[in-house]
């Protein structure tokens, strides 16, 4: 089955499926080989989508996407385009128990500021249980994918988090201080991640405590560098104007931002003002010099620079209006900003930035291209032959061009750089190609998240899904093989070689997730593999140790008294791949997952009494449906 | 497009995609045609699947999916297998605001129990934020799926909930007194539905107040039957053993449910003690007079008769070893009860039922057929031309047989009643037929809810995706054309000719939905569709009223205090297909849906001061990001 995918990225970009007819690929070879012969606009490589596979055959790419608004992570197989898991990560999710097991609530809450934990408590809520996620991007080593770790914003609560790619499970998610409504997330190429870099979107005051109300002037955004290690801020930028998008080189020297409000609007109309906005430019040795030299101000345990305007941190390139887009090209030295409300992109030469903060040279003096590609340009992404593919949302296309051409033409040159066009349906936001953010962009598939599906699927009613279409790049003339409906807004993802990306397919028992659980059991004198056989019992707190192995759990029945404070730790002793059992408790609203050698728990307050059962809710057996038992909850004495 | 889906589904069926190459199909008859050259295991048509559809063709059939413990009902495009869209119910959306929204808030809570509220309450919930979506199945009209509703099961808090097929928006939730941890749902199938018949699977207390604890002996079960009109419980009946799976008749005379734990054992050795359990038949007309004559007792305003064994509404047929599905065939005549722990099916003529009632006959004369099937056999559906496929759990099969074969071989003749198997992947669960559970049963497709997905996809990580397998039965060979990987447990699903489902593009300005909304703003002199200018002041409670239309909502900003109870009433006023507009309210965990001509509303305590952004999170516009505004929250004086 994984003959054709090699370590080797360039040996598997020939091989690929759905061009070649090998033995492994037979469905593909009949379609496009049938296709081959049928006249009018049906593609001929149509089977190239999800039909490239066959029962049974395994996705060339993992897919990562963000959800949107729905708060979770979605893994792909890619190219056939089906989810093959959500990895929840800001919201509350009924079958995992995310924001209800301890082991979440530790995730998602250790890292928040205190008066956010305050705010929480005082509304009663254990945790945020809403997030957007926008960008979910993997930690680089010199240039391209490594494999650790994914990580992704969230714009409504102003978070970044971190998935781990072994268990692919969220281990970090931390409040970014200072800042508000974090958007564009990049980690640093080069020499590896190294820094998270993430925007504050919306400008307010530096301490947004209410002092500060309705005065637009004292609004600041700022710029923030995450330690992917480790998840603390490194430091923060206050810059002009605001942050939507950015990237970083290959080189380790910068990051790009660009900025749609460069007004500081509060309005539609003040905000669309300008002709212009701009890129921000960050000079990454010169911050970290400023941080080392104690300049700006510490504010919640941060290091704030100030890189407004006339700063020795950054420097801002003029950009047509309200550029939205920040992509750096795998030839390492181009970057492509997208024009939004301007029908062009800008291309900035990385080689051009030095100048900018050496000898003050025009901003505008690294921008080497400027082609004008269509209405409503958005992203850009990159195939490794030197082509660029940039969504219109207006005119609802995909472009092709040639960024060497778009170079020459803004030299003078009579060129054209725009190769070819292809209509998607509707109105594109995000794209991305397989490997494209990296050096080894590999040229085979271009992804299109179009906002809109209108009437591309059977009518589900007034909230319908978006649709990302696949498109075949390997020629000039672009065909899109296949749409896939999404909910909510999955606004946008990556394409990783599936050689890059290799999980365990058990938990290691020594995982640091439930270190906590192991702790409690430590002092408790138990083992969690052991389970106890009866409640520990600690005042009104009481924990309930019990594990599981197909189709039944250590305990048939335990008691506590109405009122107690119960704890329950389950740890799945079955160690096959895919015999994950769940803990529920019947009307009680607790449920959890707990996968092949893992430990979960919960806590909550035993204020219902009476028989109450849980049971198994995640299938394991052919007796799943009797794997369960009784919680006695003795009723207060009255 | 639509031509050939006709209101006639016999007409649909002949013309299908997939295997006719018609003009529509061009690249289904290349992938089909070029197939048929190949040699080796390569299905010839494995491009039936999503191979089927080029990009912008519309699925045939509606898949209305559970999605088990993740608590949301599926929208999925049928037989491309695409998930078009997520319907939140049982769990807290992230995307949708369900589970936040007052409008949400108030069809989850308010058909709870006194007992439950209180619950809630004391633990500082809103509501319930998980559940176990097992069953959905859809209101019929004499016989066949009618497009009215969608009912469903949650057996980890004891609820059924209640989709508008209109909207595909959940609009009544109830939770059933007296029983505990509903699990087999269907509605009745005629004369229409009329009742939903659900099981209480657990056996607890009949009151169940902590006074009786571990005295299983007195313990029951409970059959509910809701009016799917009101959805109100229209009756209940305490039975002998637990209760499973259930299915209604096509006369609507009797309802059927299958009871694995007819020993009412509290372990999984006393469980599967015995060699035979049962399935209990109800007899509706004369419960009906029952419950006219007042017969039995009112608990929880609910008349509640005693059914268990030896009473005139209820029969007890001994069926072997732990039966699970309980299917009834479209013949209108044979209902089949899958053996899961004997090797056989136990086959019911609804005909032989009378006697059983009428003249005591022996429970057992009205089973006609018993076939050996294979190891584990879960469920049954049908192809509406004799033939039936009942999943293998333990084999990882799904077996085709004759249903007449089976009845012969029943009555001494040697016949055998298999007409082939097929390997899945692996451990199928429910499958189901597209619209296998009504009279119009076509004989298309056979999908596989597949329990394990093992190796069949590229590794996620310990936690694994299920896998659906989509199966083409048009021929006695079967072929597995498709894996589709599903998130927790999707359980079960139905699948509706899509001529049947005709939701609405953009909400109606006067749906019920938002009464409460409209009641308020009327009080408050305020046209919703106006919205006001400023937010109306009533002591501490304010009421914000916005509209928006794309990329704007009618307010920039406005200012309360903190501590303010506030609440924002969006109504979208676009009325365009497809224009959601989302609200957003950063660092105050508040988000919510507002589809085209809708009214959405949410509340919360203010007790955050400072800049706080609302934005759209539903991508609208070119200018979705700039479409944002600000809540100033001044701070409380100290």
């Amino acid at each position: 089955m994984s003959d054709d995918v090699k370590n080797d990225g360039k040996q598997f970009a020939v091989t690929r499926r759905g061009l070649l007819g090998a033995t492994a690929t037979g469905v593909v070879a009949a379609a496009a080989g049938g296709g081959a012969v049928l006249t009018g606009s049906r593609p001929a490589v149509a089977a190239a989508s999800d039909a490239a596979l066959a029962p049974g055959e395994l996705d060339d790419y993992y897919g990562f996407w963000s959800s949107g608004q729905a708060g979770e992570l979605r893994i792909m197989g890619f190219p056939s385009m089906r989810e093959l898991m959500r990895v929840p990560v800001f919201n509350r999710c009924s079958a995992t128990g995310w924001g209800q097991t301890n082991e979440s609530l530790k995730v998602l809450n250790e890292n928040l500021l205190p008066e956010t934990k305050r705010f929480l408590a005082a509304r009663g809520m254990k945790t945020y249980d809403n997030g957007d996620l926008h960008h979910p991007h993997m930690s680089f080593t010199d240039g391209t994918y490594d494999g650790r770790y994914l990580f992704m914003n969230d714009k409504a609560n102003t978070r970044v988090a971190r998935v781990r790619c072994d268990v692919m499970k969220c281990d970090k998610i931390i409040e970014v201080p200072n800042a508000s409504d974090i958007h564009g997330l990049r980690p640093q190429k080069y020499p590896r991640t190294g820094y998270v870099f993430c925007n504050g979107e919306h400008e307010t005051p530096l301490v947004n405590d209410g002092k500060i109300l309705d005065e637009p002037d004292k609004y600041v955004n700022i710029f923030t560098a995450i330690d992917g290690d480790t998840m603390d801020v490194a430091w923060q930028v206050i810059v002009s104007g605001n942050l939507d998008n950015c990237d970083a080189d290959y080189q380790g020297k910068y990051a790009f931002s660009t900025s749609y409000n460069s007004e500081m609007g509060m309005n539609l109309a003040e905000m669309t003002e300008s002709e212009t906005d701009h890129v921000v430019i960050f000079n990454i040795k010169e911050i970290e010099a400023g941080v080392a030299a104690g300049d700006g101000q510490m504010l919640n345990g941060v290091r704030v620079l100030d890189g407004r305007k006339g700063s020795k941190y950054t420097r801002y390139v003029p950009i047509p209006n309200s550029p939205h887009g920040c992509n750096t090209a795998p030839d390492k030295r181009h970057v492509v900003i997208s024009g939004k409300l301007s029908p062009t992109v800008s291309i900035i030469d990385v080689e051009k930035v030095d100048a900018l903060f050496a000898s003050n040279a025009d901003p505008r003096s690294c921008i080497v291209g400027e082609p004008q590609l269509g209405l409503g340009p958005l992203h850009t992404a990159f195939d490794g032959k030197g082509n660029a593919f940039t969504t219109l949302f207006l005119d609802s296309q995909v472009v092709k061009w040639d960024i060497a051409k778009a170079l020459r033409s803004y030299a003078g040159e009579d060129v054209d750089p725009i190769i070819s066009k292809v209509d998607v349906h509707y109105q594109p936001g995000h794209n991305h190609t397989s490997m494209g953010e990296t050096a080894e962009a590999d040229g085979n598939w271009l992804i299109s998240m179009n906002k809109f599906s209108k009437d591309r699927f059977i009518n589900v009613g007034p909230l319908k899904p978006e649709n990302e279409q696949l498109i075949d790049i390997s020629s000039d003339d672009m065909k899109v093989v296949h749409d896939g409906p999404t909910f909510a807004e999955p606004h946008d993802c990556i394409i990783v070689r599936r050689d890059i990306v290799n999980p365990r397919n058990v938990w290691d028992r020594n995982d640091p997730m439930w270190e906590d659980a192991r702790k409690q059991a430590a002092a408790d004198g138990v083992n969690l593999d052991d389970g106890a056989d009866e409640p520990i019992r600690d005042g009104n707190k009481v924990r309930v140790y019990m594990w599981s192995v197909a189709p039944a759990f250590s305990m048939e029945k335990f008691t506590v008294r109405e009122g107690d404070e119960v704890t329950i730790y389950v740890t799945n002793l079955d160690d096959v791949d895919d015999v994950t059992h769940g803990f529920c408790l019947s009307n009680y609203g607790v449920a959890m997952e707990v996968a092949p050698q893992a430990t979960a728990s919960v806590t909550f307050t035993a204020d219902r009494p009476g028989v109450h059962w849980f049971y198994c809710q995640w299938f394991c057996h052919a007796l799943h449906m009797e794997m369960r038992g009784r919680m006695l909850v003795e009723p207060r004495v009255t």
